[in-house]
Parts: C-alpha cells; structure tokens; sequence
C-alpha cells in the first residue's frame, strides 16, 4: 500500500466542504510528478487543524482544486526542542533543516556567530525545505525558521531559562544526562571551527549556558544538531511509556 | 588556532623516523588545495597505530614524501555498533556512510531488501567517504564497509545474537530502553518503502531479532540510521562516565 500524497497548505482553515486551491507548482507536482487526476485523494495539514483527506475536484495546467472531505488525525501540539545553530554551508545547511523535522524540533533559530561564514539562503528556501520535510515524515506541524540573530543578541532577547550548549571541548556532562526528561529543550550548536574564545568565555558565564559532551570525536555542525535532536527523541520515547 | 591537516594512510606501519609516500590525490590536495609546503606538519594515522606528526621531506607535482616525527595518541580499540541498512539514493547514501563514520559505526552492511531500488556506487567510493570523515572526525580507525548482501543471506551467514530492528510500524521497545548499555549492538535499518510482508514475517520469527521504536514519525531511512547511532552514542557516554 503505497501512502497517500501529503501536502501543508498555508490556508485556508481545514474543515468537511472547504475547497482548497493550489498554486502552479503544487499543481504541477500532483499532476506531472506524482500523475494524480481528478478524483485522486490527497492529505492536507495546515498545522492548526489535524490531517484530512481531500479528493482533486478540478487540475488544470497551473491550478489546481481541492475538496476536502474527512479529519483523519485530531490536531494535538507538537512540542519539542529549539535548536539554536550556527549555520553550515549550504548542502549541509539544508540536510540540518531536513533532519531536525523530521527528529521532531519545534523550532529552528540561526545564530551568527565569529566564526560564522555563511550567507544564509533566503528564507523561503529553508521554509520550503521544512514543508517538504514535514509533509514526508508526517508530521501535522512545520517548525518556525526564525530570522538570524547574533548569538549574544538572541541570548539577550529570548532569555532561555536553560540553553544545553555542544561543547566541542568535551567538558560538559553527557547530554543524555543532562537532558532529563526535558519535553522542550533549548539546544545550541556552534560553527564549523568553534565558538571565539570571546564567545566561550560569555556562554561559560552565562547562568542559563549548560555545557553538554557530545562524545568522544568531533561532530560537524549539522551531525552535532542531529546528535541532540536524536537523543532527546529517544528519551522522549522512553519517557512516554 | 587551526587544527593540523589529518590523513589516513594504508601503509605502511606508523613509526618514528618511517618515511611516508603519498599518491598524486593526496599531493594534490596537500599542496593545492590546502597549500602546504615542505617542513609543514601534518596528522597521520593507519587504523592500527595511533595518531603521529609527521612533516613533508618533498612535495613534488605527483608524488610528496612524509617523515614520521612522533605518536601523538596511542593506539586503542574503537568499539562501536554494526549497521546493517538498506542503502537509500546516491547522495543520501553518501550522508548516511559520513555520518556513521563520525557517530562511531564500527561496520556499514549494505543490505539488500525487496524494496531496495538501488545500484550501489563502486564500493572505492563509500570507502574514500568514510576515510574523509575519519580524517575530519579524528578517530583512529575507519569502519569497515561490507559487500552488499540479501538479508536473508546476511542474517544466516553472520548470525548476530541479537539485530535490533528500527520497526516503523512502531511496535518495538523504545531504542533507549532496548540498547540497555551495549557497546556493540548490531542495528538493522530498512528501505525508504519498508520492508515486504515476507520480510516482516522473517524478521519476526527469528529469535535473534527485537524491534525497536523510533519516534512518532516516520524517518528516512538515512535518518533512522543516524537516529540508531546517535543514540547509541549517547548512552555510551552516560556508561563511560
């Protein structure tokens, strides 16, 4: 049995009777990639009303219309981490945003940092990486990409009450340890080639700032983002039970 | 300050005073793309002896020799999980083979499942990705990466004592509670369509096998995979403590 197709729309809300109407590129995904016709089913999220099936009322060259039928998944919230991250390039970048949907992250927040070199893609781009990731694992939220902000600046403004920092240096405890249950940890994953010492010396003295070992070799950016995300899903898991 | 440039070498034994010859790859990347120069330091270990310095005696346009200087970390042994997967698409592929190496996978088992769609790509190439992220990584040994072979013929010919299985169907025990403190489980992780019918009822009925949870999502199988070894990882850091 193969699963249905699963798309996020923007609006309208989500209910029996309403038609939804697609743009080109969703159009011409269902129609030339996928090849679905008329009549062809399709799930719809919108992250505030569950998951419903909807059945292709009309497919024309540039527009398609839906019309939504049944609730097939109560909404129910999502929570899970905030990953604060130091953007890698842009493949890797883009496997981060991938990834971290799909283990479950609530939120996806950049931080420029010293060592930061990267000019981010804009953000449409990594919003539609999101949507793609989440429409796939099935997920009924996106995770919000928030602007990039300097790191001291966005410790500033969001005031964390605990920010669980990959400490490359190794000094930290194991995560696993320090993660505890937590439902909606903060995370925070430094660059390529490692916070400044400035940067260091601020997080060490930051009361908020737990530093956490990551293991026992050098973990990429977008490994160590993953690495976290990872461990607090399976204790989540564990925890549900 | 920069960390020093790190290759693997295949031979010979490492040693004080041994002279290491590279190939025309390597010089090149030693003198363009990194742009050393003779008397420049670099990183060398085999999988066998450890970490030394060694520095560039001669940088020609295909050929550099290297003199072994002095071990800087002793040998020892790496531990770690054996990952049997169904090998997702190209680049996914090479994703999965750079993570694992970096997350601590001991062994890389290419398996080949009903639903599995793909040629594999020349095994030199998974090998040279997994030496790369060795080399980044820093650890001393580089995983083995296995011929591809049918599950079933895998699972009779090596007869794991225990698999333990990322079941998407979502029956299994949390992977946290499952892992209870190995140091070198064997995972087994599916195809992007799952297993077959006849697959799932193999699996099931061998003794050696136990499914695992993985979340509340579906994840790539790429994804799952890391999810498995970032995992394990992590409870390894607990243990050691």
């Amino acid at each position: 049995m193969a699963a249905l197709p699963r798309l996020h729309v923007e609006d309208p809300r989500l209910a029996a009777e309403v038609t939804v109407v697609l743009d080109a590129g969703r159009t011409h995904y269902l129609a030339r990639v996928l090849r679905l016709g008329v009549g062809d089913a399709v799930l719809l999220f919108n992250g505030e009303d569950g998951e419903w099936r909807a059945r292709l009322l009309a497919l024309g060259r540039r527009r398609a219309e839906l019309l939504v039928e049944e609730r097939l998944r109560a909404p129910r919230p999502e929570p899970g981490p905030t990953l604060w991250f130091a953007p890698p390039r842009r493949v890797r970048l883009e496997w981060l945003v991938e990834k971290a949907v799909e283990l479950g992250a609530a939120r996806l927040c950049p931080v420029i940092t010293g060592r930061s070199v990267v000019r981010l893609p804009r953000s449409d781009r990594l919003r539609s990486l999101a949507v793609e990731a989440a429409e796939q694992c099935r997920r009924l939220t996106v995770p919000e990409i928030a602007p990039a902000r300097a790191l001291a600046e966005r410790l500033a403004a969001e005031d964390p009450p605990l920010l669980l920092f990959g400490d490359e240096a190794g000094e930290g405890r194991p995560l696993a340890e320090a993660l505890d249950g937590r439902p909606e940890p903060v995370f925070l994953v430094g660059p390529e080639g490692g916070f400044t010492p400035a940067e260091r010396a601020m997080l060490r003295a930051h009361p908020a700032v737990l530093p956490v070992g990551l293991g026992p070799t050098i973990l990429r950016t977008e490994t160590a983002a993953i690495y976290m995300l990872a461990v607090w899903r399976a204790l989540r898991e564990v925890a549900r039970r």
